[in-house]
């Protein structure tokens, strides 16, 4: 189903039926207002003006559409901020972030949530029960903008909170972080400051504590606003869109609050922010990499547990990535169906009309700046909004062959103290993906501690603290498990466990580390044996009992097996990656295929769906019934087939 | 003529008798005094000292020299500061600009226009009917190390004001800033806060009525100088010292108090600031760029309504750049002579002597350091004395053939929205200018909505706002015109139009720009037709009605005709960009000559100069009478040679 | 001798006589102990808990290791920083940095001195007389995080005085500072402000008092610690450990109070930290490079008057470069022997055992983390006792056959006026005792205005402001001297000399710097004579009445020779500065030997050592009889024998 983003507050009320037909006519279903609205519905304290959204949403309505109500928090207006600076975010290097662009509040302040509770309980009052309403986004990309953490007085206050909360007494703060060291000791919890402005790096205990404490905030905050929305707004349901790589919070925690994820997929400008070679950059910049957005697609479908919509698609080019480049024709169509292949219920595409105004008045819409006329981006998507008619419902998304265990803390701690400036999680676990996806392979993002049953194949790329519940769920699965470098390095405290990394694992595993090497871009150390390539960024020394499977080039043990579980010593370069990968899948009775690095499929049910991001053609494997598209694949062209896949 | 650039407080009055001798014998007409002497004027409130300056002006005016004295604005001595700390301006991070260098001044402080203007009458008052004064400088160097605009609670204040008397009314500002957007919604003018410190960007409108409030302030205050001085010292002329690439206000404004404009020539030290590439960093390290002081030279002509001096050249190394070279032998002669060739009135010096002491200790003068003795940059000014002796008064300059229309605010326009981060509008004119000056060419500067009679070309590399005045001229000119990319893409309120970009030209060249597509680095677009080359950086999707010259490689107009305007719809590469001005200059019935990359002409009057910037000789044409240099063209050489121009 | 630095407070008190005897049992006889431990000793105001200490000194006593005792001041509490936040230093941004890291006090706190002159009393008088302690360390690693200057009120308090002391009266600073320069003259001290925040660059005098002001302070600070110390503890001596590459302090100055000096030997982390070229980084990554440490060695040599240790040696892979790579095996041992070599008395590693929390937790120890088993580098510090306990005593170390004057006052003229920014006095002198090393000379460093007597060479390579005692020892020395450009370039004020540089040099070189060059990257000048070669970044124009043996392309001088004096008129490529030391050695009269560039040879009395960094054998010549190691000097292996050396 096709849905899009409107702001009936930016065009002449004479505008929407029209707009709310056309819409209808392109083969849209859903529509999502209000989210930015705050300054219109509530100019000043307590001055309602409900009646023009009364009658946008009456209008939409009417036109057949579904809507989807945004809570205006991300965008507190001027008199509140006058009213209440407190509301305001500090960074991190101690200034205020004021009014001027959006998302400037702190999670901390007790004034914001009460004005947020104020604001959404109005609403949901006013709209909960409307006809046309049937779902609800909560504010607008949690964390967009580095705006998880703030570093302000009413931060210090919520954090010296969740520490009496955490460890009861300064004592078992000292001891959990090893204060001792450079005489940081507290004698009460009032001696906690915050990590930031200070002589040299702060205690990486405290540092992970706070962004633990500013993670449990959102999802505390997400769950505010839902409770009171599901208080007055029976039978919908209530989301949130994410980010694209931001992973400063806990996504799992605020998906436990919501019926189904969304999040917002623009997989051009994510080019320019992923870590990509310069050369990948100019490769992919008209396309984006095929596996932007399907990996997030992925991860917000284990974030929505098996439900997830794109809430805004990019239509055509946006504003605010360092370029911009027009996507390749067809490619808004690809990544419609890309994002359904991988179990979209809705891909809404961002925005309807581009706005010629403000900060976002350089991103596409479907229709051109301040017109009624279809952009090219807008002509795509009545292309599939008419392929969708004909097709009818897609097949539900099955259990994928791969587990892939990801964690948000994983992310922090690695932020936290990376050891090697190139140890990033977020493009380890991104290059896994990428080689699965190129073994033609699907995936699901396991969050840590989950059940890990029915997988085939189970990668943790790197999960610094084992907790036990993932220790038991690694013990308990049948499937082949690989376990990437750096896994149980770290107790709860980030404390090095006491018996070496792995940890927990350690037992599991057979593996010690007693050494780790960091090493800079341009140097490496070769691996051999049953695997090949090489190991950059990271490279331990262990101590094992297992079956040594690859060795580095003095013999240390490069990747160990030991029952079900193999386990890699280092940061693998591609081709070691790619050889481990293929050994792991083989060992899990996987059938692989080596599709072209421009090409991807991916299976939802009964059906496959292939996707060209390249320039040269491909032409599909002869075992399925197509409905989409032709054999030979040709760039930017999708195809699909009905097949049964083991 | 020449002048020079002195500094008697900082010598032993024992030597001015001496140093004013020698200057003479030099061939030095002009010295510019006093601009940083505010505390050796006015050591503590009320208290002068001016006898030292008295006895300055004697000894220069009794051996001849016409002193030109500059206000010492730039510079408030300690006691100002403390007493009235409110005009220290403020950076854009928040934090105030203390005392300790120069500039330390914001322009929105009432109390320092009250200081400046009580400084500058008792200066003027005192000197103004001198016998050896001829003319005036304000200030110094306004916008230099960014120092045109201030974010501090004055700023703010004064902001306030001016939207107050642009918009009148909160509801007219929300509506052309578009404040809808985000719930940027404003109830008062009191609600406005500085576009600075937010969570992510502000309004492109808010930041342009920013920089237009910061703009219109310098020429405020400059013309409050002005008209001080004006009353007090009948029959002295004005001006002021612009730098080179400087942009942040609009210097024709400034120009407009002015009688002649004047410009602080440091070739070498700006090969480090223009975007060149290594490899011209390298090639031009010791010699400049060939068009770095001829674009100024040309610009500032036209600020100077046709008159400006040079009124600080470089007389060797300075002190100022990441590297500072000596130039190679014969540079600082050939500067000079490449200024007068452009109509400069008088080249200046700065300055007579090295001074041993302070931040520009290591800036060259005419002198070494703390020396009575020519220093190599002083010996090669001596040598450009003597030829003028010889050379008696050179012809008026007259009206170029091209016209290059430059508009201050789309330098301001693409610096608040690149939408690629390359995009910038000094380097894309600089670079038109240097393939036209390649061609041959003498080039005007016009200001936006001036006459273009009597050009043979007018080319528009960018003019983001196509104002009514400049839409006048452009349809009454009769020579080809050339428009380049974004022009015409806002309207005044930074919206886009209406009609989409060009706005207002798009009757006028048959255009509409439907899509933009901004490149990263590597990656092009190919034209090809009429010209060739390739679109890189910025490319635009154009429907037209117009001829179409050449098309980008999917078949997309890349140059357009209708009647006389060209549109180029893209940044050209050099290759792209040299093919259309050259098809632009035939079609404008010009003759042109391709000039080797290192050579350049330029005519004044009969008079035809050639310079050497390279390292290979250059033949000149045989068309005319040697009466400077020689008819090869040695390197660092200049000759001219009387001819008559079409 | 061995030494090892020892946190008792870090593990549980059962565990300390087990350490003890492991130490003694490696070969370790002194142990470090306490520099951290302030709120262990006081956790609050008053209240003082030293029984734990007095068990682990007596302890480490009674297992026959001595015992080195830090005071505890580079950590103060969290307590004392609540009471007294005067002491927290600014940063140059003007912002306080806080407390939770190390180093968070500035020197001009009067509050701070009285705080830490309290401290260390207390400590002096409670086991100044410890039958276990031999002796002190002052504070930890002064300088380092950038913890030298601080830039807040009362830093701005002390510098009035302070310039008060040096000036006399207002009039005297501004003369001397050229305060007419820009209207800066001030009427009074209290006119002073920082250097800091200002619109452009400050007055490079007014840096440069700034900068003495604050070395004078870390002297100052130090000096009080060693006068309570050694009031209360007779018989021990004190010392401080220095960092590697610190040098915004005179070290010599503080070494005035020293009796002996040490410093933190980190040789790879300490890769990424100096300029060296990406290919030298990834070359050196895993041994350092050659003479990274034996530079520092034989810099603090000479601080510590011919006494030095090394306080902290690393034993393994460290945390807090950028990449932190495992050392080669054999470096830990290699690193112990090439310390011995250079004259160390105890080479100290840091630390005893890798703690598994806190900001270090990824720092190798001697122990693995939180274990009782010896990591790789605990092996290798094993077989250095194992070794040092055949060997015996160690001869003593004599005068090398170069003197190189080493001056911290040009490192601060040259970051404050680089004039090229890639001018780095560090990078000078390394270099230059690279390329002297590897003519395998032995060298001091030389403290400005100390004796050169005995010495066969002198180098300078840059002493920007030669003063009275420099320039008599010059005049006095009878080997051969080679001066470096820049020098003598600056008088006492930052003022140019009137004689032109090298100022007090002049008459001594024949020389008169008339203009300087400096080169971007990528530009050089050729130079050829006796020498061949090629200037880059630095260059002058020299005028000469000496013998000139090599010139620049065009003619002038560029390598001159006048009496013993040789001056060397830029900064030389390697090509060149070895074709220079070549010469200058000859002229000496030593004897060098080409070096492969990964071996290095020392002498200590009549022993010579060898050491091999690199990946490939070297065969030692034959003249000495072998007491370690073997005549082929495999990779990261030592040997030494006896000879006689002239």
């Amino acid at each position: 189903m096709l849905g899009v983003c409107y702001y009936p507050e930016h065009w002449d009320e004479s505008r929407w039926t029209e707009d709310a037909r056309r819409m209808r006519e392109l083969g849209i279903s859903f529509v999502r207002i209000g989210e930015f609205a705050w300054s219109r519905l509530e100019p000043a304290r307590d001055e309602f003006q409900f009646e023009w959204l009364d009658r946008a949403m009456d209008v939409l309505h009417a036109a057949g559409l579904k809507v989807v109500l945004g809570t205006p928090t991300a965008t507190p207006p001027k008199w509140l901020v006058d009213e209440h600076p407190d509301i305001l975010p500090y960074g991190e290097d101690g200034k205020v972030r004021g009014f001027g662009s959006r998302r400037h509040y702190t999670f901390s302040s007790k004034t914001w949530w009460r004005e947020s509770a104020r604001i959404v309980e109005i609403i949901a009052r006013r709209y909960g029960e409307h006809p046309g309403l049937v779902g609800w986004q909560t504010d607008n990309e949690y964390g967009c903008h580095d705006t998880t953490a703030s570093w302000g007085p009413e931060d210090l206050k919520q954090f010296k909170q969740w520490l009496r909360l955490r460890y009861q007494s300064p004592e078992q703060l000292n001891e959990a972080w090893g204060s001792v060291f450079w005489s940081m000791e507290l004698k009460s919890f009032e001696d906690v400051s915050l990590p930031n402005l200070t002589v040299t790096e702060t205690n990486p205990a405290t540092r992970l504590d706070f962004w633990r404490f500013q993670s449990d905030q959102v999802a505390a905050y997400d769950k505010m606003q839902c409770e009171i929305i599901r208080k007055h707004s029976p039978g919908r349901w209530v989301t949130h869109n994410f980010m694209g790589f931001v992973s400063d919070f806990d996504h799992f925690k605020v998906g436990d609050n919501l019926d189904l994820a969304s999040w917002d997929s623009y997989p051009i400008g994510f080019v320019e922010k992923f870590p990509f070679t310069e050369e990948e950059r100019n490769r992919w910049a008209q396309t984006s990499h095929p596996d932007i957005a399907p990996y997030h697609h992925d991860l917000y479908r284990s974030v929505g547990k098996g439900r997830f919509w794109v809430m805004e698609q990019q239509p055509g080019p946006v504003n605010w990535a360092p370029w911009n480049p027009v996507p390749k024709p067809g490619m808004v169509r690809l990544w419609t169906w890309e994002a359904l292949a991988h179990g979209a219920e809705v891909v809404s595409y961002f925005r309807w009309r581009q706005a010629p105004f403000a900060q976002e008045q350089m991103h596409a819409g479907l229709n051109m700046s301040g017109l009624d006329e279809l952009s090219p981006g807008g002509l795509e998507a009545q292309q599939v909004g008419k392929e969708l008619d004909a097709f009818g419902n897609l097949p539900e998304s099955g259990k994928a062959q791969v587990a892939l265990v990801f964690d948000y803390q994983t992310y922090w701690t690695t932020m936290i103290q990376p050891q090697g400036m190139d140890f990033r999680y977020g493009e380890l676990c991104f290059r896994w993906y990428e080689i699965l996806r190129r073994l033609g392979l699907d995936i699901d993002f396991v969050r840590p501690g989950d059940s890990l049953d029915g997988y085939s194949l189970v990668v943790v790329p790197c999960m610094t603290e084992v907790d036990v519940a993932t220790e038991a769920a690694l013990a308990k699965a049948t499937g082949q498990i690989l376990i990437g470098a750096r896994t149980g390095s770290r107790d709860r405290n980030f404390v090095i466990p006491k018996n070496l990394p792995p940890g927990p694992l350690g037992k599991h595993t057979g593996n010690r580390v007693i050494q780790v090497s960091t090493l800079r871009p341009g140097l490496s150390d070769a691996v051999s044996g049953e695997v090949k390539g090489a190991a950059i960024r990271w490279r331990e020394t262990v101590q094992t009992s297992a079956n040594i499977l690859a060795r580095f080039a003095n013999g240390d043990p490069a990747l160990t097996e030991h029952g079900n579980m193999l386990y890699l010593a280092c940061w693998a370069d591609e081709t070691l990656l790619s050889s481990v990968l293929t050994l792991a899948a083989k060992k899990a009775g996987l059938e692989t295929i080596a599709l072209p690095d421009h090409i991807r499929i991916r299976r939802r049910g009964d059906l496959t769906f292939a996707f060209n991001y390249g320039t040269e053609a491909w032409k599909i494997p002869e075992n399925g019934t197509l409905v989409l598209g032709d054999r030979v694949l040709e760039p930017q062209a999708v195809s699909a087939w009905k097949t049964s896949i083991s």
